[in-house]
């Protein structure tokens, strides 16, 4: 097959166009605290978007059709294609001098993982920081069009399963109702995104922070404007109202389009993911309060106990990454680093802004696992997994078994890889669970009130990678480097 | 379905006769040391035998069909009661007083995993640690049984792949053939074992040492007679021949049969699952021996860092465990630490005494991910799996998929627990995934050269679940605490 180059450079051109339109955004930012980067933002936003209408431009008469196999290339490329657009505005303002860090930094943003090598973030430009949010936000919207209409075309690892669930696209090809869905989710996208910041503002954050943590909940991002992340905000309001967006985040958008915008509740309680994410979360923090309250040195009362449990697992669960508390410090027990990397495997729902492996993969393996029981004792049985009472197809099935062995492959590789990098053995296995999965915080060097500038170069441009490959749900990325993608049929 | 009790006591009870039978064989080695212990370890031996002879001798007139179903019962009790009655000679003789001990102890041995609660081997009486060598080699044996003739028939991960193989049993009825497989292979398996003692004599090693040695290789076990394990032997020549029999332990034994006794060497050179674990075995030694070489502050020679790298790469692959550096210490880089926990989930090839995932279920797993790639693709085609040129059927590489979820499910749980009973991260991690595998050594306070006596009892019991689980190819024993087991049909 002969790619349609024309055509896939004039979706990038449009990409990267837009990117440099919403660099445009952080100027009244510099403008409002006498910053003097206007300039330099100025000048990274006008040459995107020159260098995108171009692409756009020289390309526009050739013929648009796609085939399927052009739409892994077009968000791989897509992807790094905003990241390197994206880097402009930190290195023209000298607030990330070196390529590398810029990288990183850009490409964790939008990604929504949120993992940092910024050492001191308070000293930055707001403009820059500003920008930094932004990043998050894009990323955020980027997967919510990615998982709600591109990726189950493409076939990805079980997407299709919730296609049924959405409010608009049919299963099997792009349709103008994709577009229609694709605005309904980014209207309660930016909805969400505005009350969080309002309520915010309720608890005392300015309008510039609020919007900041809003834009990296939402997004299930991470980055913060703080050096101590959302520790530096004591408030229990401020952290209860994170909390639930967070919640949010992770929640498949089209389910909360039904339950918030249509009222529809029963739709909510009727999906198998959210419910099972619900429960874990109160389970796995209701487990992390009991040890920290009876178990630790950390002191505080039972309620202290509750909220920094609760917003630690659904930070990483949700794969957002702020962090109110260290569990992985000596002054909690062992348990806690355990429990924290454990719950690094699981992910936010399917359709959500959430990264890692998602809930409803975890579903559909623990189904599997107890039909092969089941099938063990009656071998001639033919046992279905059913999810919210309908049959998944064994193709599924068997894709979403694929996709969780890749996973773990990719984290073991990751981990050696990082380990022959130079990394300890907890950095190395924490940094690639944390990048793999979206999330920001690991272990060991880059533990959660860490940071990610003292790793070497190669493993920052190894963990961007990771981060990119596990946010576009492995396959889309790795086809590209499979003999299968590029013989031609 | 009502279980066949009497049928089930009656097979327990030649199990428990037999194994107070091999009892007998540490008195004479006693005797030749002149030590007080023969009394005692001759009353557990009288005992177990008397126990057995009852159980086997009241139920003798009872029918003796037995279901499939009763299968899992009879190996899981098994594998428990040979268990319990192999502590009486530790107990009785006082050289592991505390019962949990005595229990990890023996559990690790008729597991081949090799762990151990002794913090001084070289101060117990030479019979007792000749009884410990000795439930490696019981163990070993029921291995073979097991992965030969009864766990294909149970229909278990797999193990059906190599039965097209094996020298006797047809796939789906218990014959008389299975009796003369079984037969062929132990004898295979006393010549190694008595091979490799006589080559260890010519090393120096005396008869006691090099039989002791040996049971521990061929069975991959890995308890030696020794505090620093096979480390206090610096020869050499000691040391290549022991990394060939713990090779020659993670062979498939029937594949072992045809090239070593039948010499048809093709066979082997034909088998994928042999190639592809002679090439790992090849290519993680030579990389761990370039790291040590050139990255480490350990010294000596390239031919010891060949040697150990090889020695140890081997040791976790086949899971044997013995030791003769510890690659988890600060002189050698951090990603000797990973790379040895990345290769604790490999495990030997099916049908050898090793224990672990197995080689043929990562090349299964890694060619179905390779053709959820080209099924990208290609979503029309059916493209089956093959392994030394036969399609496998779809039922076996999904009872595959469905091994490895729960290995890596009740490996996360492992280090949970763990982690709840005291350990710290890298200990709880390190010892849940050397259980599981029958490994042996684990990382932090269970380091290659440490032990388990400082674990608190709950973790001992629970390592020893764990190891029977591993040992027992997982479904054997988890299917006992499923529903579906017990439910009426």
């Amino acid at each position: 097959m002969k790619l349609n180059v024309p055509a896939i450079i004039h979706i990038l051109g449009l990409l990267t166009a837009l990117n440099g339109f919403f660099m445009l955004f952080a100027i009244p930012v510099s403008l409002y605290y006498h910053e003097s980067v206007m300039g330099e933002i100025g000048m990274a936003g006008g040459i995107s978007m020159v260098t995108g209408a171009l692409m756009w431009f020289v390309t526009r008469k050739k013929s648009r059709v796609l085939k399927k196999k052009e739409g892994y290339l077009i968000v791989t490329l897509g992807w790094i294609i905003l990241t390197v657009t994206g880097t402009l505005p930190y290195v023209f303002t000298g607030a990330i001098p070196e390529f590398t860090d810029a990288f990183f930094e850009t490409m964790s943003g939008y990604t929504t993982t949120g993992a940092s090598i910024l050492t001191d973030i308070e000293v930055l430009p707001k403009g820059i920081l500003f920008w930094r949010s932004i990043t998050h936000w894009i990323g955020g919207m980027g997967i919510i069009v990615l998982a709600i209409a591109i990726l189950p075309i493409l076939g990805i690892g079980g997407m299709q399963l919730f296609l049924a669930e959405s409010p608009g696209p049919s299963a099997d090809k792009l349709t103008p109702r994709i577009q229609d869905t694709a605005k309904r989710l980014w209207i309660l996208y930016v909805i969400l995104t505005v009350v969080e910041t309002v309520l915010l503002m309720f608890g005392g954050m300015d309008l510039f922070e609020s919007l900041c943590h809003s834009m990296a909940t939402v997004s299930t991002g991470g980055f913060s404007t703080r050096n101590a992340s959302v520790a530096a905000y004591e408030s229990p309001y401020i952290q209860y109202v994170i909390i639930i967006f967070m919640f949010l985040g992770g929640v498949n958008f089209t389910l909360s389009y039904f339950t918030l915008i249509k009222r529809n509740f029963k739709k909510a309680w009727k999906s198998e993911e959210f419910r099972t994410y619900t429960g874990l979360v109160i389970f796995i923090s209701l487990v992390m309060t009991l040890i920290i309250y009876f178990g630790s040195d950390a002191g505080g009362s039972f309620e202290k106990a509750w909220r920094d449990s609760l917003f630690q697992s659904i930070a990483v669960i949700t794969t957002t990454g702020f962090v109110t508390a260290d569990f992985t410090q000596a002054i909690y027990p062992g348990i806690m680093t355990i429990i924290l990397f454990v719950i690094m495997f699981m992910g936010g729902s399917a359709g959500s802004t959430g990264g890692g492996i998602k809930i409803v993969r975890h579903i559909i393996v623990a189904k599997t696992c107890f039909i092969e029981f089941r099938k063990q004792i009656h071998p001639n049985a033919i046992i279905p997994v059913r999810l919210d009472g309908n049959a998944v197809h064994s193709k599924i099935t068997y894709n979403i078994l694929a996709f969780f062995l890749i996973y773990f492959g990719l984290f073991g590789i990751g981990s050696l890889v990082m380990g022959a990098l130079g990394s300890d053995f907890a950095t190395a296995i924490g940094s690639s669970a944390s990048a793999l999965g979206n999330i920001g915080p690991g272990l060991g060097e880059v533990c959660p009130f860490c940071n990610y500038a003292g790793l070497p170069a190669g493993s920052k441009w190894f963990l961007s990678f990771l981060m990119m490959v596990g946010r576009l749900e492995l396959f889309t990325v790795l086809i590209l480097m499979t003999p299968y993608y590029w013989r031609r049929t």
